[in-house]
């Protein structure tokens, strides 16, 4: 599934902390977003049409959107407010990587332990560590949230640009969109840890 | 607005404490959702086409889903699971001025004031209180994250069912998605306090 070596990408791996999440409690919160057999269906589909659209997205998202916030922009510079291009490029691929990973991952325990690092990754517990980088401690929470609604509406033409149907974008769009809900929904956990989570 | 009187309504009274979350800080996140003055008229559109509509979609939301999913019916039930019909009723009540809140009201110190109270009112801190019962002592935040994904999927056929055009109908849907976006980055502030929220 990964072309090329990502620098920090572990999934999988035995660096991965288990998640504080039982599989138990992430099949409860797929029936909370509703999620189905078709949606997983379309999640894969929307994988293949997004394959080669990756670099792109992740560029429309960060240097066409995020740069231009001025509480955003800062998560990849320095206390100074100084770019770092290489924890850019570095964390571009691993988004990249992260837009697959959403479509064509099986939801098992690897895609369960890999959310908690996800997250962690955006809290004081790990960002930035990685890549041994100095830049902002954490991603509020609220910015994390609040941001999906940017990607689920700009990913929009991305899936609908190989010619699929009105309704196959639209069902990959939902697919999409159900799955960002829910890795927010354990993300969220992992920020705020477990007290009426 | 509110052509009833709804139980236990409180928008804009002072019964409703102050928000801990500033003006400044929604205006962060709303731009942090992408909310555009466009948004802002698509939402109102919304307002209208789903004004005469709200029964049906909370009666589809509460007792054609949620009622059919074992972790989330307790929440309107006693203790022992039995139904608490005027509860429901009355929740029921403000569940459809929510959607109406949603799409009509102002983003105002009242708005912000008042997303508090219901995030409050899911959390053990205020659940069951106005209404004087005994149920599940508060809504897992995963639960509201989640469910997100299937109002954001069911209330489609209500936005396309007045007869306005494909455009308008994807327009008010984003705009929808975003807003409900918006209201659970505040919520979780409620829910997990501000440390890195």
């Amino acid at each position: 599934m990964t072309k090329r070596q990502i620098p920090g990408y572990s999934y999988g791996t035995a660096e991965v902390p288990k998640s504080h999440v039982s599989m138990q409690e992430a099949a409860e919160s797929q029936t909370s977003a509703g999620f189905t057999e078709e949606d997983h269906r379309f999640l894969r589909l929307a994988g293949e049409v997004l394959a080669d659209q990756t670099k792109q997205i992740v560029e429309h998202w960060r240097a066409g959107i995020i740069a231009g916030i001025p509480h955003l922009a800062p998560h990849s510079r320095t206390p100074e407010g100084d770019p770092i291009p290489e924890y850019l490029a570095k964390s571009n691929l691993r988004f990249e990587q992260w837009i697959l990973d959403t479509c064509l991952r099986p939801d098992d325990q690897d895609w369960i332990d890999y959310q908690q690092e996800i997250a962690l990754r955006h809290t004081s517990a790990k960002k930035n560590q990685v890549d041994g980088v100095q830049s902002t401690a954490f991603v509020p929470l609220r910015d994390l949230i609040a941001f999906v609604a940017i990607m689920n509406q700009t990913i929009r033409p991305y899936l609908a640009a190989k010619g699929n149907s009105a309704e196959e974008a639209e069902g990959m769009h939902r697919a999409w969109s159900k799955s960002i809900q829910l890795q927010l929904a354990l993300w969220a956990g992992t920020y705020a840890g477990r007290n009426e989570w």
